[in-house]
């Protein structure tokens, strides 16, 4: 269906690169509504596959699914100051309910019918706070409703001036964790272990390298006690936030008087939790792995894991080859692969395998009359290397070679990373790292919003997180790599999506 | 969590107790947010099993999953004149995108800005055809591009004034499939297909039996060429439309310009189908399976297939009977058997039965000390019957009993639908009919939209469909019920939802 197109190189322009890449894939594709896109069948297959598994990991972790209302009243917005504060320049306002003809032609021929208009604007949600602590309020009575841990599959709407694709586009797909709790403590470890969670995704689905920690108060979100993130580093070394979660603390319980009974008889605020991860990790996956010859997706994500491509010349061949091609189809389907078979008349191989590749299928089989005479296929990785493999025991060799790839490209992410990380930097290091290459620089901080403000004008760097301890360096730094004044935490900085 | 409340017996208001049966099977709750509902996780995992087996089966008559935008612009609901005379009544309308301070206190806090506001208006999709042919405008251009063949799962929203719990809420759930073929034949065959998807589906899962047929004019999709539907009889002799399947013919393609060069090389319009069914299927099964002590779901859509209750006295008991229990579970979960294991402490195994008879569950596994000694537990079926089973072999006889209890639902509901079916029917059995129990009447009918509003006016029955083969009666009508004039076609009318 597309054209073939050229690939811009990521050398030449990162961004076109980007969305090249994309639309070669056929991942996405822009919409006649601004600022949405469509996610097209191959894209939704990735978003399919993150949802199953990170579902399972959901329900492993004792949350259920549950479905809340698209629309948020106007005023329960306003019930949490901050919240309100955060989301009240991007949200989109329903405010009539019907059209009326004009008498006019064409486009023209309807409009807003004034006398439809509704006595409070309805938001589209933006985020489900207000609205499932409002009905948890409902639900909880006493400690023995606690802890509630709740997960919805959804659609968001923020309205953003600049968009991207998959990265920031006015609506997107996600899932939102909302939990409440019975004690502080019971929170903090939900919302730790969510962070746990997602970040076992990003690493071994993904195959996303990630560091893992706090936000500082100017970037949490907007209502929360404490915000923790997941942080990638993208090929033009450009961090991405990959997943946030929250610790609310009392804040939306007091707002929507979600109290429970103690055991002891008393009554007290909820505790509560949000996390969320969206569509917008298929950027990153894009921005982590692909090449200038277009998507590379990882095995355990990949619609397509193997495309057999069968060579021929004569009809004899032809059907000699597909026979074979059918054969290993079915038993690589049986092993539990997702294989196809591309069987098209229309095409050349050479054709195919480009429309492979920029789809990013992590194996290719070849097989042509010589290679089932020998009795084997060729096998080509799409992250480079050719080799013939038996078709004895084929199923095996392959899922071998997927998890290799998945392996190796987690490891070429991990490597790609740590060369652009430089830890235990000084204020004139970090101002010319950010303005040369970039990438994630460690540093002491002093965690003032001053400084943050300061380094964000000169270098355009935010603190990414300050990280948990298995990310944080050898050597705690001891002074602000800005101002000089004593640390209280390890900071990563990166200029961000 | 739910306070234990009588249902409303049926015999004494339908409606009523069909909301008490929602209620306390915690399958939905009534939201602040006007006429939207929230899916509580017992409903909302109704709707997951649901969609896991209706996806499988569009996967397998290779159908991909897509998404497109929420929004559409109010032009383009323009552009196909019956369409957006069906839906400019009932759409809600987002003109502006920011909420400012208005310096007041609580509510009043915020409000609408009106420098926000949008040019052109968008529509929350009612339905998506016209967002999806713009699209498919863009990605088809030969035959060869052809069939295309996608579905959306996704929420859609339509102001409704009268709502009820899952049958008619102002937003849902749904999903929607849309194609393009080459031919009208093709899309014909296409929209005939999904209609049997459905039928299977419903009648498989849900046990709900279904009379499929053929929409009249006035009852057709707005913009279709023909509608077919699938329509179930209610326990109150209502009927309930519980899917349709479209032939839109070219109507959308012409509005949208969808065209496709064909074998030939020359211009053609393609010719499209959309197919949906919505979480409404779920107050369908509701409506037609549960009685006055809740929720009845058939095994094949329960979230907990089999409940299992220990019961004991002691401590030592406990200890017993709690490690029988996790055994059955252990077996039976192995077996795929949705199985719960309730060792709560605060509830006495009365309330348990109370509470898993409320939220639907198929089977009750109940072991006491007795039992344990026989090496037995005993079966109680929701539906009635209740019988000791040897725990040696536990997992088939339970596989058995749940495939009954599926099968005698199923049979239950047909026998129903017959009992309250009349064939041949005349008109002042027709009125009469409708004015005692109702139920299907199929008779001749002349297939003019006089009739069918007279009709509607003097019984408020509505043709459901024109009959499919299958179910239509020996003996063809010759003349129309209402006015006898000559039949064109049997039809089968019913009041409906």
């Amino acid at each position: 269906m597309a054209q073939a197109q050229k690939i811009t190189p990521r050398a030449k322009d990162f961004s076109e690169w980007y969305n090249d890449v994309i639309m070669q894939a056929e991942l996405a594709d822009y919409s006649p509504v601004r600022g949405c896109m469509v996610i097209r069948p191959h894209g939704y297959r990735v978003w399919e596959l993150m949802q199953a598994a990170l579902d399972a990991m959901f329900k492993a972790t004792g949350h259920k699914n549950a479905y809340f209302p698209l629309f948020i009243p106007q005023s329960f917005l306003a019930k949490e100051a901050e919240h309100v504060e955060g989301f009240a320049k991007e949200v989109a306002l329903v405010t009539h309910t019907r059209l009326r003809a004009t008498g006019k032609e064409g486009a023209a021929a309807i409009e807003v019918d004034p006398e439809s208009r509704l006595d409070e604007p309805l938001v589209v949600r933006p985020t489900s706070e207000t609205i499932i602590y409002a009905m948890f309020a409902k639900w909880i009575q006493s400690y023995r409703d606690l802890p509630l841990l709740i997960n919805q599959w959804c659609n968001i709407v923020r309205w953003e001036l600049r968009t991207r694709l998959f990265l920031r586009t006015t609506e997107f797909l996600w899932q939102e964790g909302h939990t409440a709790h019975a004690s502080e403590a019971e929170a903090e470890a939900e919302a730790r272990q969510m962070l746990g969670v997602y970040r076992k995704f990003q690493e071994d689905w993904m195959a996303m390298p990630v560091i893992t920690g706090r936000k500082t108060e100017s970037e949490k979100f907007a209502g929360a006690l404490r915000t923790y993130a997941l942080e990638a580093l993208m090929q033009d070394n450009k961090a991405l936030q990959a997943g946030t979660s929250h610790n609310l603390g009392q804040n939306f319980a007091r707002a929507f008087n979600l109290q429970y009974q103690t055991a002891a008889g008393g009554l007290e605020y909820a505790w509560n939790t949000s996390w969320g991860v969206s569509t917008r990790m298929i950027g990153g996956l894009v921005m982590t792995h692909s090449d200038d010859n277009g998507l590379v997706c990882p095995p355990q994500l990949a619609p397509v894991q193997v495309a057999i491509v069968p060579i021929w010349k004569s009809d004899e061949e032809k059907s000699q080859v597909l026979k074979v091609g059918e054969d290993v189809k079915g038993a690589l389907a049986r092993a539990g692969i997702r294989v196809e078979l591309d069987a098209r008349d229309s095409l050349k191989p050479g054709a195919k395998y480009f429309e492979w590749e920029a789809k990013g299928v992590p194996l290719r089989l070849e097989i042509g009359p010589r290679d089932v005479a020998a009795g084997q296929v060729m096998t080509a990785r799409r992250t480079g290397g050719k080799a013939p493999a038996p078709l004895d025991g084929l199923a095996p060799t392959v899922g071998g070679a997927l998890a290799e790839i998945q392996a190796s490209l987690f490891k070429a992410a991990q490597d790609r990373r740590e060369a652009h990380s430089i830890r235990g930097v000084t204020k004139p290091q970090f101002i010319e790292f950010m303005k040369q290459a970039g990438g994630f620089a460690y540093g002491g901080f002093c965690d003032s919003a001053a400084c943050e403000a300061e380094i964000k004008q000169a270098t355009a760097a935010t603190v990414r997180v300050l990280p948990d301890p298995e990310f944080r360096s050898p050597e705690t730094p001891k002074t602000c790599m800005w101002c000089d004044k004593p640390s209280v935490a390890e900071a990563v900085w990166a200029q961000a999506y």
